[in-house]
C-alpha cells in the first residue's frame, strides 16, 4: 500500500464541506479504488468555528489560504474559494511553485490566469486538474484532454448555465414571462440575488473560454467572446420557435472558421428533435464534434455542491492513482508554451441560419418589402410565417417570422437594418441564431 | 522528451488500419499532446500483403499474434482481432504476463476473461485499457473507472447496439416492418449477414456485463443476463408506444436491487420526452445514476472504424502520458481480488412499469375480465386504451393496451397468464418493460 495522499482544502462552503464529508465517510472505499488512503491534512476557510457536519479536527487549520498552499505538508492543494483574484490566484501559484498538485473548481481563475498557471504546473512537474470548473459533474475536461487525444475538433457547444436553462425551460413549459421565471429561480436558489452574471452569459463565457483552449490549442481568451444574454427573450419568441420546430437554449459555442475561432454565447434555436433540445431545467450538456470520433454529447448536473464535489473528487482520485513524480498531462491539453495566440473570428462573418421576428404595421406591401430586402442581401428563406396578433382589429401590428437558410451574419444585419429604415416596424426586431447538431 | 512509446498492433482490419493511419499521419500532434512520440514497432494480421493505405514497413512483422505479444520489443500490445478465445486471449495474457500494457476493443474477450486478465495486469503492474469495448467512442469506461470514483452507482443503462437502434428508429420513422428494416440495415452494412448476435441482444449483453462490474464491483458474469431481443417488436407496438408517450429502445440495464444486481437486455419503453428517447439510428447512449454526481448521460457513435480507433487511441495516449512503472488504476475499477461474486437478481422480482398489448375477441365482458385479473394481482393501471382494428367488421379482434404503475414482474406474469387462460386472446400477449430516467 502506497503512502496516504495528503490534501489541503481551501474553502469549506457547500462544495468544500460536501467534499470533506465524502472523503471522511468513504475513506475505505476510496482506499480500495485508489490504491492508497486520501487524507485531509490541512484546511482553511473564512470561519473556523462553523459546524460543517464533519470532524476536521485532525487536519491542520490555517487562517490564510496562501500560507496553507505555501507551508502545509500536502501533496494536493484543493482550491474551492472561487474568484479570479487573490487569495485563490496567489494560493494556487504558491502551491504549484513548490511542486504541490492543484485541483480547482474555479472557472473565473482559469479564465483569467489559466495559461500562466498551466505553465507553472508544467515547470514544476505538477498536475493541475479542474474538471468541476466547466459544466459541474460532466466530465468534459477529461473527454477533451484525454479521450479525444489525436482528434481535430471542429466545434464545441453546450448548455453550461443551469440558471438560464431553468428559466428558458420554465418559460416554455408554463407560458410565463422571463421576469416571473427569474423570480422563481431566485426563490429556489437557482439564481443569485444579482443574477446578471448568469443571465447575461458571463458565466457561460468563462467556461467556454476554457473549452476553446482545450479544443483548439489557442490561449485562453475570455474577453474575446461575443456575448448576448437571455433577458431579451420573450414568450412570443419561445412560442414562435416551437411552431417552427425549434427550442431556445442559451448556448456557448466555440467553432473553427476560416477567419479564426468563433467564441459566442447567445440564445440559440436548436431543432426540437435534437437530443440537446431535450436538456431541461438546471441540467447542463456539452457537445464535442471531432474528425475521428464524430459527435459526443454529455448531459449531466452542471452545478450543486454534490455534483461539483464529485468532479473534484474524481480529479483528486486521478492524482492518487498516479505515482508522485509521474509524467503529467499538460493542464491545457498541450504544453502551455505551445498554445497559439487566440485569433477571434468576427461575429459578422458568422455563417448559419437565423430566426427573425418582426412586428409590423398592418399595411399593404410590407411583406413584399421585407422579402425584397432579404433577397437583395442574398438571404434565402427556409420558412416565412405571418400571423395575426391575438386581437382581430385590423390596425394591430402583425408578426412576421422568417427562418433563413445558412447565410452570413453581416447580410442579416444589413437586411434587418434596411427593413428598419422602411419605418413600418413596431418595436425592435428580434434576431436569434440557429445552431444545428452535426447529426440530429 | 521521453522515449517513444512502442506499440504492437494485432489485427489490421477496419479499426486496426484506421488506428495505424492516424498514428502515422498525426505523429507530431500526438507527440505534442502526449509528451513523447508513439511508434508502431510491430504488427500482425491475417494477410501480410494487403494494402491498408499506410506504410507499415518500418514495423516488425509477426505471423503469429501470440509471438508478437511474447517477443516484440513493445510497451503496449494493442489487440484488435476480436473473439473471446485464442489467439486474442492467449496473446493478451502473454503480453500482460511479461509486463506489457494492453489496449483492447474486444468486448467478448473481456466478458469471458476480464477478471482473469485484470488480475494478471495487476500482478505485473500493467495497464489494461478497453474504452472501445463498450459503446465505441463514448468514454463510459473512463467515466465509471475514473470520473465517478467515490460514487455509489445505483443504475447503469443504455443503448449499446447500433444495429437494433437503427432498426427500431427506421420502423418508427417509416412505418416499416422489422424484417424490412433489418434488410435495409444489412444493405447499409449496419447489420451482419447473420444478425442474430445483434438483434437477439447478445452484443448488448457482453457490453453490459463489463459496465455492471465497473458499476457494482461484482465479478463479470455475462451468462447471468436476462435476454430478450427485438425480433418480436411489431410496428403496432411502436405506434401504441408513441400514442401513450413512449418510444421503444433496446436497452441494457444493470441495477442494484434488494435481491442482487439485475442485468437485463430487452426492448424497453422510455418516455418520449426523455433525452435518451431522442437517440436515433446507429448512435449509442449510456446513462449512469450515482449518489453524489447524480445522472450522467453520454451519447455518441457506438461503432465504426474511426470512432473505435479514436477510443483505442485515447487509451494508448493515457499510457503514453503515464510514466512506465507508474502505479496503475486497477483494470476493473478495484483490485480483481476484491470483486464480489455476482448475485443475480431474479427477473420475476423486477419492479417497474409495464406496457401490455392484448389482441382480444370482440365480446362482452372481456374488458371487465382483464381489469379483474389485473386487480387480483395487485396491479394498478396508469392508462388503458381500447382500440378497434383497422377494419370495422365487428367480429375482428380488438386491441387493448394497458400501462401499469410500478409493480412486480411476477404479478404481471401471473395476471397475463390468467388472462390467457380465459380463452379470449387472439395470438400472444405482448409485454414490454418501461424504464424511466431518474430525471426527466
Amino acid at each position: 500500500m502506497a503512502d496516504a495522499l495528503k490534501i489541503g482544502i481551501a474553502g469549506l462552503g457547500t462544495v468544500g464541506a460536501s467534499l470533506a464529508k465524502i472523503l471522511v465517510e468513504r475513506r475505505d472505499m476510496l482506499q480500495t479504488t485508489c490504491g492508497r488512503p486520501i487524507e485531509i491534512a490541512a484546511v482553511t476557510a473564512r470561519s473556523k468555528g462553523r459546524d460543517r457536519g464533519v470532524d476536521l479536527s485532525a487536519a491542520e487549520w490555517f487562517d490564510d489560504p496562501v500560507a496553507l498552499a505555501r507551508e502545509a505538508r500536502i501533496d494536493v492543494f484543493v482550491e474551492l474559494m472561487g474568484g479570479a483574484g487573490d487569495p485563490a490566484h496567489a494560493a494556487v501559484k504558491a502551491a504549484l511553485s513548490r511542486g504541490v498538485h492543484v485541483v480547482t473548481a474555479n472557472k473565473a481563475l482559469l479564465a483569467a490566469h489559466g495559461v500562466e498557471l498551466a505553465g507553472i504546473a508544467e515547470e514544476n512537474g505538477c498536475i493541475l486538474n479542474y474538471e468541476a470548473a466547466v459544466a459541474g459533474g460532466i466530465p468534459v475536461i477529461k473527454a477533451l484532454r484525454e479521450s479525444l487525444t489525436g482528434n481535430t475538433i471542429s466545434r464545441v457547444y453546450g448548455i453550461m448555465n443551469g440558471t438560464c436553462n431553468y428559466i428558458l425551460t420554465k418559460m416554455e413549459k408554463e407560458g410565463l414571462s422571463f421576469e416571473a421565471c427569474l423570480k422563481e429561480a431566485q426563490r429556489l436558489g437557482y439564481a443569485e440575488a444579482d443574477p446578471a452574471f448568469d443571465i447575461e452569459g458571463n458565466d457561460t463565457a468563462h467556461k467556454l473560454s476554457i473549452l476553446t483552449t482545450l479544443a483548439f490549442g489557442t490561449k485562453i481568451s475570455a474577453d474575446d467572446i461575443y456575448l448576448e444574454g437571455i433577458t431579451n427573450i420573450s414568450i412570443d419568441d419561445i412560442r414562435a420557435a416551437a411552431d417552427l420546430g425549434y427550442r431556445i437554449k442559451l448556448l456557448g459555442v466555440a467553432q473553427k472558421t476560416d477567419t479564426g475561432v468563433e467564441q459566442r454565447v447567445h440564445p440559440t434555436m436548436v431543432p426540437l428533435d435534437s437530443v440537446i433540445a431535450q436538456v431541461d431545467g438546471v441540467t447542463n450538456a456539452v457537445a464535442i464534434e471531432s474528425d475521428i470520433l464524430g459527435e459526443l454529447l454529455m448531459v449531466g448536473p452542471g452545478a450543486g455542491g454534490n455534483a461539483t464535489a464529485s468532479a473534484v473528487l474524481g480529479d483528486i482520485a486521478d492524482i492518487a492513482k498516479s505515482r508522485p513524480g509521474a509524467q503529467t498531462v499538460p493542464a491545457l491539453g498541450r504544453p502551455a508554451a505551445s498554445l497559439a495566440p487566440y485569433k477571434r473570428a468576427q461575429i459578422r462573418k458568422h455563417h448559419g441560419g437565423y430566426f427573425i421576428r418582426l412586428s409590423v404595421e398592418d399595411r399593404t406591401g410590407v411583406f413584399a418589402s421585407i422579402a425584397k430586402h432579404m433577397a437583395e442581401n442574398g438571404i434565402s428563406l427556409e420558412s416565412i410565417v405571418q400571423r395575426a396578433q391575438s386581437t382581430t382589429e385590423s390596425t394591430d401590428p402583425k408578426t412576421i417570422i422568417l427562418v433563413t437558410h445558412a447565410t452570413m451574419e453581416d447580410s442579416v444585419r444589413k437586411a434587418v437594418g434596411s427593413v428598419k429604415g422602411e419605418g413600418y416596424l413596431v418595436g425592435e426586431p428580434q434576431v436569434i441564431r440557429i445552431e444545428r447538431p452535426k447529426t440530429a
